[in-house]
């Protein structure tokens, strides 16, 4: 059992570790931790660096990992690694990269890099480039590696041998299934690999191959690409265009990729955030992000107290702060959601451990009191605007600024304490913040107005 | 555009014509609108199915899917289509299963037809399945397929290939990698299938088997085994145990389905629901169900309402109103989300379309009715012993019953709706929820509480 916990935080561990060569100064202790990983592991550990050692541990990868790692990273992320990157460091980069890797990214380099690029590819990859760039990024043809290897129907199974003998840039990838066209380069079938193997080399492909499997046509929507996958656990298939020809491959690992980023956008949106963002942007960047979602909330919060406040007249017992709590309340219970929400994702993937949990806290406090401000200038105005009452107004400003406050903390430290206490922060994280923003906001509001207000 | 909107919706438009074809009573369009289905698509379309339509389509599905399906379905759903078969059917069922597959659903077996299945087995089948069953099934040994195909470092690719030909069981997902082991069966490295092809028969395997690659051990958690394969683009992976003995292999295709898992664990216990619940399990027990965490918000709720109740005094303005409403708002906010919460999820897997919409509606109302009865009634005694009030209780009662309903029309509902406005009901489906519950809450308590007490 105690092995099964290490397992899991293996990433969290190996975060923690960097973290802790990083600040003690040793360069060759850091670049012994990052030496053995793939670019897409640095890549993760990158996204979970504040900048300032993001930078530092990206000095010292090796050079041939940083296509990988560009292509892995989140469009902030590597917004802010392209700019510190010279033209030619760049060019090497990305050089090497598949196509369908280097079509995701080719947007976010700089022009001078992408007219370099396209320079030194032959004009058949160029084509293929530019096919898979005139389709939509979240669609077949997006997703394609349109660098896929053909056999046609009347050769032998030796002369396919032979053909894959031949071939230089043979991957593994290519290997599940062969896929057999005709002369005009149209979709035939598949010739799978355990037929190759298992039958006389002197059979045409034509008698073995399968014509049962359906291509995927280029214009699907990735998130059904990754259905049929999953539906009939394919490795890779073929994709095909409007008039039945074999343009690309699309093989498991991108549909991997694919699953994830569904995944984690479904989790994200719930809170309004953006599966892009990263976690260590500059502080105003990330409340300019966050200020939408509170805004759509403070609208409909003052729908629900104007609710209330049309039925006030009716019913004198009700004052001011019954109208105006509500609102105090459900505006910390989103700025604290969106902070947990991120949280308990970067705990999920290892991405937050205790290397940079502190450094998020301080970010996501300075975050809720950016926005607090923000925020509590409007309400005050709302305040005063219903009762033409100053106090009442100062009195809602300073409760919203401590209940975002206190949201974004709770946010942080929650899912923290939950954790060691082996209970799932997914499961109760929610109701547990909730309540300390109600609590803290009916404390803050109805504490400062019988001060304030009372004592007046 | 409109053809990807198309793509996309394939799942769903599939459920609505089959639903059609079922209404109409024609089994013939019914049979082949399964006839060209996958057991694991055949297997998402039962659970999107209400139980009577369930048991019609799985009467005319191909016995020999059966196995496929069971292993496909969630827990609840499984226990129902297993309850309608013969033990000769089900031995029949699950008999040709992958032993990882078998291992999943064996506990859910009847214990006669799991002494029958085991004594079908061969020897060697039985002890790889009893390995399986050995390790938590969120293991990587629960995980793992038993059955791995191993070669010997001193022969040639000569003599492999003649092996390959000769295994009549070869699958395609054995062939990405082979397993060099030694004499006694510890993990020496593997052979890829590239250079096993491009290479002289002459040539030993141990001269080009790759022993670069880290095997899984065993204990591995599932979450890490799915964080290796994307970092490594993995096809398959070798599972060894503490001894260093290969023990099994790790294929993609399993690993899709754990992150589609992991992904759904993560949107639904947010809302505290369970990724094993059938949708349409009967009214009872989802209410049943989903009582937990409506209690769990009623007391952080109720400790929110303390806190005002404590400051009461103080400020004679507040009256019993204003403590109690927050408490009807937000039971009514949990309510509506678990609805909003199963409701987007069934929208994105395409399980839930305008084919069983109505259903889904229907059956979300009379959850809310049974699970608003149920907490009213606390309510009303908590109401009444705080303020010796019978009107104000039957009002608060009055009050959480309306919300609740209120809740989990508009969670059916808003996100139809929102679909419809092509808003991504994830995004703007809890702002427009809440928002929903806490006026239906404030109209309904205070309106109420206006006419039956100061009526009165």
């Amino acid at each position: 059992m105690a092995e099964q916990q290490q397992h899991e935080d293996k990433t969290a561990l190996h975060l923690e570790r960097l973290s802790e060569a990083l600040d003690s100064g040793v360069q060759q202790q850091v670049k012994s931790l990052v030496e053995n990983l793939s670019g897409s592991e640095i890549g993760d550990l990158l996204e979970s660096l504040p900048p300032t050692k993001r930078l530092a541990v990206w000095e010292l990868t090796d050079p041939t990992l940083d296509g990988d790692i560009l292509v892995e990273v989140g469009d902030e992320v590597r917004a802010g690694l392209i700019r510190g990157m010279t033209q030619e460091q760049l060019v090497n980069a990305v050089g090497d990269l598949d196509l369908d890797d280097l079509a995701d990214i080719l947007n976010d380099l700089p022009d001078t890099v992408i007219s370099e690029v396209l320079r030194s590819m032959d004009r058949l990859d160029r084509e293929r480039l530019e096919t898979v760039l005139s389709y939509p990024e979240d669609s077949a043809g997006g997703l394609m590696n349109p660098n896929v290897m053909t056999i046609r129907r009347d050769v032998s199974l030796d002369v396919v041998l032979r053909y894959l003998r031949s071939r230089r840039d043979l991957r593994d990838d290519m290997l599940g299934q062969l896929y057999v066209v005709d002369r005009a380069g149209r979709f035939k079938g598949v010739l799978k690999m355990r037929d190759l193997l298992t039958n006389d080399p002197a059979t045409k492909v034509v008698e073995l191959m399968d014509t049962e499997i359906v291509p995927i046509d280029v214009n699907t929507n990735q998130r059904q690409v990754a259905i049929e996958f999953e539906h009939h656990d394919l490795v890779s298939a073929p994709v095909v265009n409007e008039d039945g020809l074999l343009v690309g491959c699309i093989t498991v690992d991108d549909v991997v990729d694919v699953i994830r980023e569904e995944a984690e956008h479904s989790i994200l949106t719930v809170a309004g955030l953006d599966e892009d963002e990263d976690m260590f942007a500059p502080v105003i960047h990330s409340a300019r992000r966050r200020w939408i979602w509170l805004g759509v909330n403070l609208i409909t919060a003052l729908m629900a107290a104007a609710v209330l406040y049309a039925f006030e007249p009716t019913l004198d017992q009700i004052v001011a702060t019954a109208v105006l709590f509500p609102v105090v309340m459900s505006m910390g219970g989103i700025a604290g959601t969106q902070t947990l929400t991120l949280m308990i994702r970067g705990m999920a993937t290892g991405q937050v451990g205790s290397g940079n949990a502190s450094w998020m806290m301080r970010k996501e406090l300075l975050v809720g009191l950016l926005n607090g401000v923000f925020f509590s200038i409007i309400l005050a105005v709302v305040a005063f605007y219903w009762y033409s009452d100053i106090g009442l107004g100062m009195v809602m400003a300073a409760a919203v600024l401590i209940n975002l406050i206190a949201g974004a903390f709770a946010g942080a430290v929650i899912p923290v304490i939950l954790k060691r206490m082996k209970i799932d922060p997914a499961l109760a994280g929610g109701v547990v913040l909730t309540t300390v923003t109600d609590v803290v906001g009916i404390m803050a509001f109805i504490g400062l107005a019988s001060y304030v207000l009372l004592a007046g």
